[in-house]
């Protein structure tokens, strides 16, 4: 019970932390804007409501909901083909941000936007394994239960990468930030987007504790 | 044994390029010297070293070395051990680059250091409970078996938090030069930088698989 009940203290948590951090400190959302950094906003929100928040429930979602093993099914299919397309505008504002900045800024030079790539592209896929596999057109038997641990161990391997790509993002913002001079080293908001970053490990923690491995 | 060799080859394919890095690109290592960007080279390849090769070997000491089981425990807990005193030099010299820059930069202000400090104090006493527990004094059996899962995963959750630390100081490190204009976005150096951050999650993916959960 406790476990259960601290993914979901810590899941809110992360996007209070994360909407606090853009709205509050760094000014707020826009999709259609002069200033890019507004457009820019959008991506930790929507990547960390993707891909730490719905990803550890998805993960999770045998165990989190009840109801029948096809129902649990389905949500565990839903929530994660959710945070694949929240993700995919997540990663388009960063795009945007970068391409309609006067100068335009080079896309995928990072250590952080290499990581980003590949989490995205193997959750894809381990979405579109999944689903051929044990929804539609589904696989025999045999195959489903050979295919079942594959599957689950690669499943906590892409959600620790999306965890890593995460902090790796807020890590990178505030460097910027600072180097910038635009926040101080000991600013709350730096404290604030540290403690995101330590609380979304946390929640990773305990997912990783009560998902059946 | 496909598994066994990647995680040799991953292995000392970081080391390399953790070494190139520092030595060819980053001009090389001094312990006192005026050049304080020196004495900061030590610190990549220690933790490196440390936390990503040698954390490596420790967590599948069981699986990677012949002999009784006696002998991997001492292997297991010597390779930790090494591990963890190597990893105090490699962060001594992070901070003897901020104390002794003039003027001295901040300590502990960065969301890597905030994770370089958790990781060290997790692994500390993960060792301590280690040995306390399964070699001296050593607690009764059924303490022991009690004990053990908790320590099997306890051990991977922290060595999840050591490489995804390895993999911030990079990124963090690339972002200083090249925000100062020191490097290119593009440079062979970044891309070389960045290989090392993928190098480290692909021995961590091979590790994962391999470690008996
Ligand atoms: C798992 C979640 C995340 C993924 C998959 C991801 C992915 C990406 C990708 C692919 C890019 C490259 C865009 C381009 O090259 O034009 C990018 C850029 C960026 N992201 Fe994220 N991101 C994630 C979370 C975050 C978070 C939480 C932050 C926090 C602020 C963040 C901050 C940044 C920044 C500052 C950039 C621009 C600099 C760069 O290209 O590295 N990211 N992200
Ligand atoms: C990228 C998206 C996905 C991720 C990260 C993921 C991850 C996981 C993980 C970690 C597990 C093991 C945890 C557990 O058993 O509770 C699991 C189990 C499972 N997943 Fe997925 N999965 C994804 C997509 C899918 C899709 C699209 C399907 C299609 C129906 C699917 C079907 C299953 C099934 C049937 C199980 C076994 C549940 C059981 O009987 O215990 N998964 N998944
Ligand atoms: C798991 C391995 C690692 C741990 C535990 C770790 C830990 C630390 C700690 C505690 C500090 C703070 C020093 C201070 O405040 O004076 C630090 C600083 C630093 N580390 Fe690491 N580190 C690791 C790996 C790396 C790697 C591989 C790099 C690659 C270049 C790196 C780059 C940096 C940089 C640039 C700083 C100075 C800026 C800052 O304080 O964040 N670290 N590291
Ligand atoms: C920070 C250092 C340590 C880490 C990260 C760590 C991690 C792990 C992991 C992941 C496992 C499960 C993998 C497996 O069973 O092969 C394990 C097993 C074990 N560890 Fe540790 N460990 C550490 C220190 C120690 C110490 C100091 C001892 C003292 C002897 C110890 C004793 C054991 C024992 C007895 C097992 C069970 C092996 C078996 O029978 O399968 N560990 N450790
Ligand atoms: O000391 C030990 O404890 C465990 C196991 O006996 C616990 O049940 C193990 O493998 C040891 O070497």
């Amino acid at each position: 019970k406790i476990g259960e009940v601290s993914v979901q203290v810590l899941g809110i948590l992360s996007l209070l932390l994360v909407i606090v951090w853009s709205v509050h400190f760094r000014g707020g959302l826009a999709w259609s804007i002069e200033n890019k950094g507004l457009i820019f906003n959008w991506h930790p929100i929507l990547m960390v409501t993707a891909f730490v928040f719905l990803a550890s429930e998805g993960v999770l979602a045998y165990r989190l909901f009840p109801g029948t093993h096809q129902l649990k099914k389905a949500i565990h299919l839903t929530v994660q083909l959710v945070a694949l397309i929240i993700a995919a505008v997540g990663i388009t504002a960063a795009f945007r941000f970068h391409n309609e900045s006067k100068p335009p800024i080079d896309n995928l030079y990072s250590l952080h936007s290499w990581f980003g790539v590949t989490t995205y592209s193997l959750f894809a896929l381990q979405w579109l394994g999944g689903c051929y596999t044990f929804w539609y057109p589904g696989a025999a038997p045999p195959t489903r239960s050979w295919f079942l641990p594959y599957h689950a161990s690669l499943g906590i391997f892409i959600y620790i990468l999306a965890l890593t790509t995460a902090s790796q993002g807020i890590l990178e913002k505030l460097t910027f930030l600072q180097s910038g001079g635009a926040i101080g080293r000991r600013s709350t908001e730096t404290i604030l987007a540290n403690c995101l970053g330590l609380v979304i490990f946390a929640l990773g923690g305990v997912v990783l504790a009560l998902a059946p491995r």
